[in-house]
Order: structure tokens, then sequence, then C-alpha cells
């Protein structure tokens, strides 16, 4: 067992030292602009495409490193803040319709290869442009911002618009994901909303989260319901996606804690315990990427894989949920999933962290970033847990005397918050 | 080893006594009709959507079973018929948006679910109406099959139409499952259209599938290239899919024979044979599903997954290329193949065959049927392997009084055909 501080090192050296200068040195596309996603194990570009998702996540990424780490030297700040730029500037130039909304792909040179079918694209630059807005002041990019997200609000009830090869009429079905980043897209840009539009927002999104989306005889969050909130016996209807519930939970959490709703933050936490004891694979470890809330088989090949995000996300969500609750079962779970996930994804030889293990844990893709994986859930989620571990740190050392080793007998009540 | 005969009677025996029967019991659909596909292991129905690809393949399957086989009772000839009528009739009432083309999916009770974006739906429904015209002489499935053919050959260079999301302007590409599929499905339909249609539509899919898709450096067939037939280095322009290359293969022996042309035939086989070469996975077994043509990793996450009709396709191919050069490497391949695919497919406790193992051959979905496996590459590729061996087994007793056990000695240098 590792001490809090220890912990704490760990997550914070794992995101400076490594994860954010791998992308530094690998990703800076010099001569095009933008960034390179495409690395294989050691760094080097495989493929030179531009996936809209990924640019303004890693921009995302570097602005709010420069907005929220405060303990580095003013050099690196600043280098943060550059590529940060770097990544807007290609953006801003190559990567909207002349209806404003966001395409999926881009070629090396900025040329549209995918339409701007998929509302997260226009999610993942929202929140790239108002984090970097908060870094640099500059109204062009707050602009940029809020027409996005707007756009966003009015695509909500038809997202894939004229893409959507589904026919509504026959079964209607909403998706978890847009309520569940809406979510934390509300807060990421609060600084340019009306007070009003983030209040409503936000109550309409845990509403979705918590209450159409949450199932509660299953004790689980669907991924699809019917309109009104119910289960459909399909394919969609039946999916579980544990690492999407359990992402979402973070996200609750710290709105409850904004608000101060402990009853919500309580229930947070049973629906990530609920998601964890349902999805945690007990032959192999790890958690599941897909399952069937039936127990049938799903449509995803890929369902029994072990992915980065999943784990990196929940552990984001269980350390909050330890530090806000004090609920021991949430330790325990961070203890496993830290050990399951530091001897599975890192990649000691050449740095980062690999993305697609197989069930038993075995690295079947050996990329460092693709097409999903960039500069955004590692980082991120690193950065949440070293925030999170270096309160609860700061907590310890402020009210007991006690070796910093005996955390279980420390922490076995709630702490006083 | 086994004798040619021992293995003629176990295709034999596989598709009468245990496939065919499997989905004559669990997926005839006598309240709603058509077929329920979404079968698990024991055959019991998980999911009730009606898949056009599935619904029509089933009814070709049935119906050349009744066409192409002799050797059974006038009863059982008869069940497969009313089988695949019931699946046709499901199909005309249902299958078709108002502009003729064929839907993707449907409830159960046929109502439509996905828009007819998906060309295969049409070349699926064409081969069912075809075969069934073949049985029946059926003027109205004849028509039906033959409006769709000429629908698909209108759709042919822009097959997605407005579904489409890539701006094709930027990376024009194009794919090789439609000229492959074309190559089977004008001999499909042979009897309905006009002698120099299929000449025609023959001669383009040779050329493409053999000069323009197949690349001669790479000495292996790309699954997408520029429309001149370039290397376009994007994740689609690397892709390869073996299974589909291989299957191609016995579509281009079976017309090179038509035309008794031999040297397509080498061709076929020299390609089969790298490909084998390429894909076969030395460290467990089995045929890898997608590759990357420079050793990239795919943005396919089930690339290392072994499928079912990846390895029933490649029986067929090598067995048909061993009947017709005489290529000992085939029968090698084909032993190989065999104990992989036998060993690892089948289901002896309740019947048929899995569909989706991992890298190392373990089942990790547990179904017999699907929203992509139904009753086709099994029964269709055990009926071609039957076939091929009844006629080499014939051909080895016309022409030697060797023991039927000595098959690499009699066979290591080509028959005279």
């Amino acid at each position: 067992m590792l001490t809090l501080n220890t912990y704490t090192q760990l997550y914070r050296d794992a995101l400076l030292n490594d994860v954010i200068p791998f992308w530094q040195t690998h990703s800076i596309d010099r001569q095009a602009g933008g960034f390179f996603t495409c690395l294989d194990q050691k760094g080097n570009v495989y493929d030179t495409d531009k996936f809209i998702w990924l640019q303004a996540r890693q921009v995302w990424t570097f602005s709010m490193l420069y907005n929220r780490v405060s303990d580095t030297s003013p050099e690196q700040s600043s280098d943060w803040l550059a590529v940060a730029k770097h990544g807007a500037s290609f953006l801003k130039k190559h990567g909207r319709a002349d209806d404003g909304s966001w395409y999926f792909s881009l070629t090396r040179d900025g040329r549209p290869l995918v339409q701007p079918y998929n509302i997260f694209s226009d999610c993942f630059a929202t929140m790239a442009f108002g984090q970097l807005s908060v870094a640099t002041g500059n109204d062009e990019y707050a602009h940029i911002a809020q027409s996005t997200f707007e756009q966003i609000l009015r695509r909500r009830d038809n997202p894939k618009g004229k893409w959507n090869k589904a026919i509504a009429a026959t079964r209607p079905l909403k998706n978890f994901a847009l309520p569940m980043i809406l979510c934390n897209l509300s807060l990421e840009i609060e600084h340019l909303l009306d007070r009003q539009l983030v209040d409503q927002t936000i109550d309409e999104c845990i509403h979705e989260v918590m209450n159409v989306f949450y199932d509660p005889d299953l004790g689980l969050i669907r991924e699809n319901v019917t309109p009104d909130g119910q289960f459909s016996d399909s394919y969609e209807g039946r999916l579980l996606n544990p690492g999407h519930a359990i992402e979402a939970m973070w996200f609750i959490m710290d709105l409850a804690t904004r608000r101060n709703d402990q009853a919500l933050l309580e229930k947070a936490v049973r629906i990530t315990l609920a998601t964890l004891d349902y999805a945690w694979d007990t032959k192999y470890g790890g958690l599941f990427y897909f399952m069937d809330s039936q127990g049938h088989p799903t449509q995803q090949l890929e369902w029994d894989q072990k992915l980065w995000w999943v784990h990196v996300e929940t552990l984001v969500t269980v350390l909050k949920g330890y530090q806000k609750t004090g609920n021991q079962a949430c330790w325990d779970w961070f203890e496993r999933l830290h050990t399951y996930t530091w001897q599975h994804f890192p990649d000691p030889a050449h740095g980062e962290w690999y993305g697609y293990l197989n069930r038993r844990g075995e690295v079947f893709l050996p990329l460092k970033g693709g097409k999903w994986k960039g500069c955004f859930h590692v980082p991120r989620g690193l950065y949440q847990c070293w925030q999170t571990l270096k309160s609860l740190d700061l907590n310890q050392s402020a009210t007991t005397d006690r070796p910093e080793g005996d955390l279980h007998g420390y922490f076995s009540s709630p702490p006083a918050s």
C-alpha cells in the first residue's frame, strides 16, 4: 500500500514528466499546423489525418494545464499556452463548415475529409475554445466557444441530423452521451454564459443522467432509452457502457459539490459502485467496455476489451467519491483500479500509455494515439487524480498526527468536509 | 489425415444434419413472418429485429439447397422451398422503401428501422429472389431480382448516396466489396439478364478485382483504392481484409473456369496463397480479420479476431484452387484450415457454429446468429466444400486404384482436368 503522498507524486509526475512531454515532443505538426495524433509505440507518426475531436481535446488539455497548474516554471507554462494556441489556430482556420458546425476530420493540411455529422466535434471545440479564452482573455476564442455551444443546444434533439440512418418514428431512442457531456460542458464555459442558461442546462442534465438514463430497477445507467426514459428491448436499449456511466458520475459529483447536494453525491457514489460490481472482470481484472443489460451477446465485437479511458475516468470517479463522501468502498476500488491500471497501461520504455488491451490485459494495438486516443483522457485523469489526492493528503496532514501509511484506519468514516 | 471420402461426408453431414436443421428449428418466425437471426448458443431468440442482409441470405440458402441438392427426400426438399418462400413473402411485403431500394433492418413485424443506406441489402435481395425464381419459375420473384439488380448498377458509383459522410472530393476512394459481390451476383441471376450485360459486368468485375484492387507490388488485394487504382496512404487505403480477398478469389475461380482461363485461375491461386501467408496467425493459428498493409495499427479494434466466415470462405477457395490447378499448397492449406476451423467453430453440444473467436481461438460472443451472422456463410461454404470434395473424390476413384488414404502422393502433381 502506498501513502497518499506517494500516490499524489505518482500522478503528478506521470502527468508533468511523462505524458505531457510525450505529446509536446511527438504530436506538434510545425509544418502544416495542428497536431498529429496517430502515434505509434515510440511516438512516430503513422498517419497524418486530423480528427477534430482530438485536435480540440489537445487544445483543451494544454489550456487547462496553463490555467490550473501553478507549481511549474514560467517557461513550461508559456510553452503549454503556445501549444494550445498552435492547435487553436489550425482549428479556427480549417475546422468549420460554412454553417459553423465542426467537421469530423481533415487532411494534414486542413482540407475537410468527413462531414460535420458528429455533434461531439462541436462539444470538444467548445471545451477547447472555452478553456483557451480563460487562458488568454481573447474575445475571438470566447465567441467561437459561445456560438458553438449555442449551435449544440439547437441541434441537441436531432444531433445526427440528415446523417441519421435510423428511422426514429419506428423506434425513437435517445442517447446518453450528449446530456452527459453537456453536464461537463456547461461548467467548462460557465464564464461565457448567462447564469440562468447555465443553471437551466445543469438542471436538465442532472435530471437526464440521474433520472431518465438511470434505471432504478437495474441500478445502472443505460446508454439508450426511449424519449420518456423507458427500457427498449433492442440491441441499443440493452446496451451498457460502464466507462461512460462512471465518467458521468464524476461530472455529477462536481455539480453536486457546487450545489452542496449531499443526496446527489451519495446517489452518484451508489451508481458508481453498482456499475463497478457489474462491469469488473472477475476472471482477468479490468472493466469491460460494453455489456448487455440482459446478459445477451452485444453487437460490439470489442465488448470485452479493456480501454485506457474507461480505467482513467474510473480512477477519477472513485477518488472523488471517496473525497466527497468518505465511502471506504470507493477507496478500496481506487486501490484495485490503480493496481490494474498502472500494471497494464503505462509504457515505461517509450512513455505515455497504451490504449487498447484485450480481455487478458495484453496490448493488441501498440499505439499511443490514433483516431480516438489523443492527448485528453490520460492527462485530464492524471490531473484530476493528482488534485483529489493532494486535497486528501492536505486534509489528512491538517487533521491527524497518524502516520500517512495508516490510510484505511483514518478514512474508514467520512472525513469532515 | 482423413480420406477424401471422409471429408466429403463430413461437410455433407454438417450441412444437412446439423446446420440447416438448426435454422429450420430455431429461426422461423411463424407468427410475424420472416426469420429470427439473433439466436444464442442453444438457438433461443434473444432479439427479434430483422436485418435485410440476413433475411435475404437465408432465402437464398434454402432456395439454393432446393435447386442444387438432389440426394435428399422430396419432403426435405419441399420443406426447404417452403422456408425460402416464407422469408420471401416477408421481404416482399416489408423490405423495400418507396423507391424500391431495400431497408437495412425492420422490426419483428416489418416496420422499417434503418434506412436503405446499405447497397448490400439490395445485393442479397437480388441473390435471394434470383435463386427463388429458379426454384419456382415465378415471374414476380424474377422481376424483383432483376429490377433490384438494375438499381444496384445505377447506384454503384455512389453506393452510400446521401448517407455518405466522407467528402469524396478531398480523398476519393472506392471500396472492394461491391465489385467483388457483383462478380458473384451476375452469375447468380444470369438466367434473368441479357447475355451482353452479364458478359460486360463480369469483364468489369474481373478487371476491378484482379487489376484495380490487386496491388502487384504488395501481392495482395486492397480493401480501398483511389479511383484509378492507386494506393492511398490513409487508414482506409492501408486496410487489408484477408477473408474478403480470399472469398473473392473463389468467385474469380468460378468465372475463370467458365471462361476456361487458366492464367486467371493461376493468378487467383497465387493471390490466395500470398494472402494466406500474410494473414495466418503463426502464434495462435487462424486468419486475422483486418490488417494494415504497412504494419501500422488498424482502426478496427477487432483486427485480431478469428471470424467464422473468413475461415469457411477460405476453405472453399483453397479447395477450388486445388481442384482447378492441382497446386499442392492449396491442399496443404486446406488441411491446416480444416483442422483449425473444425477444432474451434462448430458447437457439437447445441449445433451450428460459433462466429466470433478472439485471437487465441476462444469464443467471446456465444451466439449462433446475430446482426451479421445468419444462415449463409456456413451452409454455403459447407455446400461448396462438399461439392468440390465430391468431385475430387469421384475424379480420384475414376482415375486410380490407389487407396483413398494416399492423398498426398496422388495429388502432388496436378490432376488431369
